[in-house]
C-alpha cells in the first residue's frame, strides 16, 4: 500500500480558508498515493491560549493535567479537518493520538514515542482513504494522554511515516522550504533542494525553526524521506534525506544564527583536575543547558573558563556561579548577554579542510571580532558581538558562495579537498 | 467504600473563581465520603462556541467528528478542575469519558450509555481520592468518542453513581434546587425539599431545566438518590428520590410551563379507521415530535383533529399536512403559534380526584380560556393563549396552595381522597 504522510502546522490550519488550502494538498497527495495519514497541529495561538489557561489556574500546573488540556488543541484541528475532507467526498476520519495508537513513555509535557500500532493503522486504512491524526500527542501504557513537547506534531508525522513505511513525509508549513539562511537578514538566501539529516539537525538546533529537531533525529534514525514545503504555494520544497554523494560537492549548505546566547567568563580558575566538573555539575543539576565551552590555555596554574547559555538562564547561572566562586577560588565572574552565534553548516566539510579558516578570514575582513569558536565535523560556530549578527550572516553567506547560483562557491581558493 | 458523586454544570466551572467555589463543595463532600467522582461540564458558552465552529466548517458536520470536537470542552474543564484539587492537596486526577470507561452505543451526538467500567474506577480510587470526570462523553466499542447530547453531564453523573452505588449524586447548578414553579414568573415560588423521580420527569420535560430528563430516567431506573443544589450557596437543595408516603399528602408539587408550543387543527377530518395513522405517521417520519393530540367527538362522520408541536417544527408540519390534505379530504388546516402549555404536577394526584376540576375552575375564575387539555396519572396540562402564561402559572400556584407555607393547599374543598 502506497501511503503518504502529510503534516500541517498551526498556521496551515489556523482558519477555514487556510484549512481549505491544506485540503487541496491532501487531494493532490491522493493522486500520488493510495492512502494518506494527515497529521495536524493545533490552530496557531491555540496551544498558547491553553497554556495561559493552565497558568492562570495553577502556579505550577500538574504536567499530566496540562497534557490533557493541551491535547484538545490538536483534537479540534483533527475533527475540523476530517469534516472538510468528508465534505469533499473523501472517506476520512479523525484519530486522536490514543486512537491511532501512539504509545509514549510517562514523561508528561515531553513524552517520547515508544511504539505505534501499525496494525490498527493498516486495518483502518482498509475502510478509509485518509486518517486525520491529532499531532503532538500520545498515550501512556496505562491510558493517560501525553504531549510530545513543542513542535511535537513534526515528530508524530515522522514517527507515523516510519511506522507504516510511508513513501514520503511531507511537512507543510508557511515557508517554501529550508533556506541557505534567514531571508529576512540576507535577501540572497536560496531555498535548498536537498539537505542531509545531519545538516538539518544542526540547522534546527541553531534556530532555523522549520523542523523540530527531534523529528529530524527520528527521520534520520528510520531513514524517513522528508519534504518540507509550503501550504500556500506550489513550490517544490526541500528534501531532507540521507547524505548523498552529490552533497559532498557543496562545502557549506547554510548559515544559521542564534541570538539567544549569553556568555559567562570565570577569571583565574585554578587549573586542577575536577574543576570543570565542579563548575558544570551544578548547572546541569539546575537543568541549565550549556552550549559552547572554551577553556583558555593555563598560565601560572590558572585559566579562564568561558561558556555560553540561553539568555533566560543567565541570572540563574550567575547565582550558581557565585555560590561556588569561593570554594573554587575564582577571582572574577564576568558575563555578556550582547552576543550571538553564527554557524556555517555543511556535510562537505567532512572531506575538505580550510573551511574554518575561510570563515574566520571572511569575518576578519569585516572587522567582526570572534569571541569564541566551536567546531564539529559539519559545523563551525562563532560567538560574536550581537550587533554584527546580520553582517556576519551575510558575509558568511557570500563567502561560501551561497548568494550566487547553486555551486558558485565550490572553487574557493582557500579550501581544498582533504583526501 | 463510601463514594460521593458530584456534578458541576457549565456556570459552576465557567471561571477560576467559580471553580474555586466548586472545589469548596468537593472538600466539604470529602468530609462525608471517602472518595468522590466529580463530573464536570464544559465551561458555559464553550459547547456553543465549538458547535459554531463545526457549522462554520461544514454545512452538515459529520456527527462523529463533531463529537470529537465537542468532547474537548469537558476535557478542558476536567484538566483544570484536577489542577485546582491537586493544588489544594487532594490526590486527584482527570479522566476522559473513555478513560473512566463509559461505553456507549454508536449514535453520535446522542449516544446512550451501555456500560461503565466499575472495576477500573474502584481500582483507580485506591490511588486517588477524587477522579474528575469529563461529563457528556463516552466511547464506542471500537474506541470512537461519543457525546450524550445536551445536558448529558447529568446523565454521566447519575450513571456513574449507579455504577459504583454511590451514597449520593449531588447535581450542583446555579439555582438552589427544584422550585414549585419559575420564580421569575411567580415570586412566591418555593424550593421543594423533596420531589419524586416521576414528578421530576414531568417537570424536566416541561421546561424546568434543572435536571436533564434522561438523567432522571436513569436515576429512577437505578434508584440513585439525587440532590440538586447550588454551587454558590449553602442551601440544602432538593432531593430527587423514590416516591415516599409523605409525598402523597401533597396534591401538586409544582407548576410547569412551556412556551415552545404551536397548535395545528385539521378541520372536518373524515372519521374513519386509519385516519390518525395517516396524519401522524408522516410527521414521525420527518422526526417531528407531536406532544398533545385531541380529537373532538365526531359529528356527521367528520371530526376536528388538534395537536401541538414545537414552534420550530411548525412550518415543516404544515407542509406535511398540506401534502396529505387532499388525500384525507380535510377541508381546512388552521394553526396557532400564540399558545403555551401550563401543567400542574404531583404524585398526590394518583390518590385524589378533583385535582383537574380544581385547576380548570381556577383558570376559569381568571377568564383564561383552555384550548386543549391532556392529563396523565400525575399531571394535568392545559394549552392556553400565550399571553395568559404568567397569570395561569400564578393562578395554579396559588390554587394548589404552593404560594403559602408547605402543606397549605392540602385541605382544598374541591379535592378529596379517591380511596
Amino acid at each position: 500500500m502506497r501511503i503518504l504522510v502529510q503534516k500541517f502546522g498551526g498556521t496551515s490550519v489556523a482558519s477555514l480558508e487556510r484549512m481549505q488550502l491544506a485540503r487541496q494538498k491532501v487531494l493532490a497527495g491522493l493522486q500520488r498515493a493510495e492512502k494518506a495519514l494527515v497529521v495536524v497541529s493545533a490552530r496557531s495561538g491555540e496551544t498558547n491560549k491553553l497554556l495561559d489557561l493552565a497558568r492562570k489556574w495553577s502556579p505550577e500546573p500538574d504536567p499530566a493535567e496540562q497534557d490533557l488540556l493541551l491535547s484538545t488543541g490538536e483534537q479540534i484541528s483533527a475533527a475540523l479537518f476530517a469534516m472538510l475532507l468528508k465534505d469533499a467526498g473523501i472517506r476520512a476520519r479523525s484519530c486522536t493520538g490514543r486512537q491511532i495508537g501512539i504509545r509514549t513513555d510517562n514523561v508528561f509535557g515531553k513524552a517520547r514515542i515508544r511504539a505505534i500500532d501499525k496494525d490498527f493503522i493498516l486495518k483502518t486504512l482498509e475502510d478509509f482513504e485518509v486518517l486525520v491524526v491529532a499531532g503532538f500527542q500520545g498515550v501512556t501504557a496505562d491510558g493517560r494522554i501525553t504531549t510530545l513537547g513543542r513542535g511535537g506534531s513534526d515528530t508524530s508525522a515522522v514517527a507515523l511515516a516510519a511506522a507504516v513505511q510511508a513513501q514520503l513525509c511531507e511537512i507543510f508549513t508557511d515557508v517554501e522550504g529550508v533556506f541557505t539562511t534567514d531571508p529576512n537578514i540576507c535577501p540572497q538566501a536560496r531555498k535548498l533542494d536537498r539537505v542531509s539529516y545531519d545538516e538539518m539537525l544542526e540547522m534546527a538546533s541553531m534556530g532555523a525553526k522549520v523542523l523540530e529537531i527531534r523529528s529530524v533525529e527520528f527521520a534520520k534514525k528510520f531513514t524517513v524521506p522528508v519534504l518540507v514545503r509550503s501550504t500556500f504555494s506550489d513550490a517544490p520544497g526541500t528534501f531532507v534525506t540521507q547524505e548523498e554523494p552529490c552533497m559532498e560537492h557543496v562545502l557549506v549548505s547554510g548559515i544559521a544564527y542564534d541570538r539567544d546566547q549569553a556568555r559567562i567568563t570565570l577569571r583565574a580558575v585554578p587549573d586542577r583536575p575536577g574543576v570543570a566538573a565542579a563548575i558544570f555539575t551544578p548547572l546541569a543539576q539546575a537543568n541549565l543547558s550549556v552550549d559552547m565551552i572554551v577553556q583558555n590555555p593555563s598560565h601560572d596554574g590558572v585559566t579562564d573558563m568561558n561558556f555560553t547559555i540561553s539568555r533566560k538562564d543567565l541570572s540563574n547561572a550567575l547565582r550558581i556561579m557565585k555560590d561556588i566562586q569561593d570554594s573554587l577560588g575564582v577571582t572574577e565572574i564576568l558575563f555578556d548577554d550582547n552576543v550571538a552565534k553564527v554557524s556555517a553548516i555543511g556535510v562537505g566539510m567532512r572531506n575538505h579542510s580550510g573551511v574554518a579558516a575561510a570563515a574566520f578570514s571572511a569575518l576578519r575582513r569585516e572587522n567582526i571580532n570572534i569571541l569564541m569558536i566551536s567546531t564539529s565535523e559539519i559545523k563551525i560556530s562563532c560567538i560574536i558581538e550581537e550587533k554584527y549578527t546580520e553582517l556576519a550572516v551575510r558575509t558568511l553567506h557570500d563567502a561560501f558562495g551561497l548568494s550566487g547560483p547553486p555551486g558558485a562557491g565550490e572553487d574557493m581558493e582557500t579550501v581544498r579537498p582533504s583526501r
